[in-house]
């Protein structure tokens, strides 16, 4: 039987997630790639390197964070949390968000060699959505 | 350091996985859901009931299919297919795809049980995305 998550249940979904499929609009079609983020007064935090991901979010803001727990093809839960893309460009933010970020996933590339270990010179990119509504589905 | 997937490798990941995530637009937003699907001649089935997913693709029917293995944050692929949405009414090849969601996945609920278990009296979706472009990214 499906049923619908409360908010409530749809963030805890969130707050325990570490890896969600942040779904974006490129070029007039949907696009979803899988992120490690960081989730944080309903905020979600991501950093990653320049390319398709934040070309697209910079001309559509429009976004999503899906995240699932499954068991199997019918017991699973899957929240998603809706929000718009914002850069996170203020260096004692940006240093905040990468801490952060750096202590939920250790053997994270730490910020200052991104840029050497992905063979670009571009500085890596920190954005957050701000999620105005969560919502999920659960079959169990 | 992260690297771009072949066309081949990227079909091979959507044909091995069973579960992906759905990404389409759903009033201007994107939109992500986990589905059991099939893979045959460059097309991904689905059979779902109706609900926000179907709604939005018959609005809009871009989408895609997005497929990962991660064996953790820093090793991983990703696979995305894009597609168009086409609902699969013909009576033989509905039958022809149950069948083969069913073979795939045996304890999923046979088609003419779903309308009752999830509680509704419509009879269930099926549709497939013709993929005509796959590709993808990998880190290891």
């Amino acid at each position: 039987m499906i049923k619908t998550l409360s908010s409530d249940d749809a963030r805890g979904l969130l707050e325990r997630g570490r890896i969600g499929r942040l779904g974006c609009i490129a070029e007039n079609e949907p696009y979803v790639v899988p992120v490690s983020y960081l989730f944080e007064d309903d905020c979600v935090y991501v950093h990653t390197m320049p390319g398709l991901k934040v070309t697209s979010l910079r001309a559509n803001p429009r976004a999503c964070l899906q995240v699932d727990e499954v068991r199997d093809e019918y017991h699973w839960k899957s929240a998603i949390g809706f929000g718009a893309y914002e850069e996170v460009t203020d260096p004692g933010e940006r240093e905040r968000v990468l801490d952060g970020l750096l202590e939920r996933f250790p053997r994270l590339t730490p910020a200052e060699s991104i840029s050497a270990a992905s063979g670009s010179l571009a500085p890596p990119i920190v954005f957050r959505l701000r999620l105005h509504r969560m919502t999920g589905l659960a079959e169990d």
